[in-house]
């Protein structure tokens, strides 16, 4: 597998897959062509202004992009893809598309036959086992929460340490994972803005500039460094 | 209907119901025995811990609780009940437990009846149309997210003004109430920590101290003044 699995799209202060585009390139390269999948819609953006978007930057590569919504045929169009780059926004609209559509599957083989991917933030959520530990609103029923499982464990993207100047009782992103923590046994990757996941082949390591927290059912979590394996 | 729907249980600070008692004890006027449902178990809290903390706050006002997990038969038990109490915790887990074990309309039909119902965070959520305006994490797969529709809107409890000083780019709370006004035309209120919701007879208001932001879809959010009808 050629696999890139991202917190975010976008640093603080910096230019959309601006801190990415050495790591991106090398994923896509002989590429000149990808599938953009924009179900995700963040903050309600058409399916047309977002793969604009992905599309711009694109650009600089001198990738083309297409958005699968464009297809008649999105079954097809995957098989007949040779790259795929989904986008961040809503995992729970991003996953009812996914699955109404029969395409989670589908997306799954291609990858795992070795066809680069590149997610970002709810892109990278449906790399995991199922999406069960992202931070996004319900807002809408999708009819399963099982995802690819790219990798053998879930992702928490954009993950928030705790704030202890918040005069505020809703809960930490570290009490929620521990609450997943108590009705499943699945290791949680807490992924900080600015790291990734890297699989090439068999080999899942973490990458990027911070630490990264680690869950796991009946342990304390725990920190490991960048370029450890997972 | 009697109807008391709070933001959170616990102010920063304070202790557990402790800024409600006035309302809970009004609540409650002349009823001795109150059912407790601690399926939302915040932070993963056995059932009977979690009600043992709502027990040791109604023992100040003289009403003894029952947690619904001590009955064999838990449809009687709620036809039986003289008023409810549903704590914080994990709405998901809450929902897939109402829905699974057949209650959610039992609940809500007692409460329609007349019989007074408190409910804090989660407990708040699922007196909304549906969950899907809740910000807990979807630990577990509920077999629906609709809910009682006690009230014709839907709340998002702990709600929280966006910090304009941190360098994040998960979404703020308005963000993602704004992407559920794209797929779904139900009014969400926001409510902050410290307000609270009640409904007595046909009548709904907003109570507490602070103002209660509003959305709505195809409008610009607004806030409304502690008393104010909804």
């Amino acid at each position: 597998m050629n696999v890139l699995l991202a917190s975010t799209s976008t640093l603080f202060g910096g230019n959309y897959l601006e801190y990415l585009k050495p790591e991106i390139s090398s994923l896509f390269a002989g590429i000149s062509e990808i599938i953009f999948i924009p179900f995700a819609r963040p903050g309600g953006i058409s399916h047309e202004e977002y793969t604009a978007k992905a599309a711009d930057f694109f650009k600089i590569l001198n990738i083309e992009v297409k958005g699968l919504h464009e297809f008649d045929d999105q079954i097809s169009a995957l098989n007949n893809a040779k790259g795929f780059f989904t986008g961040g926004g809503n995992t729970f609209l991003l996953v009812k598309m996914l699955h109404e559509k029969g395409l989670m599957q589908v997306l799954k083989q291609n990858i795992e036959s070795g066809k680069p991917y590149l997610g970002t933030s709810a892109g990278s959520n449906i790399a995991g086992l199922n999406m069960k530990t992202t931070n996004d609103m319900p807002i809408v029923y999708p009819p399963s929460f099982e995802c690819m499982g790219l990798v053998n464990f879930n992702l928490n993207p954009h993950y928030l340490d705790p704030n202890p100047e918040l005069k505020h009782n809703g809960e930490t992103r570290e009490t929620r994972i521990k609450e997943f923590l108590t009705q499943n046994d699945t290791k949680v990757v807490g992924l900080r803005e600015g790291n990734w996941i890297r699989k090439i082949g068999e080999k899942t390591t973490v990458e990027g500039g911070e630490k990264t927290r680690i869950f796991e059912k009946g342990k304390e979590p725990y920190e490991i460094e960048p370029g450890t394996a997972l």
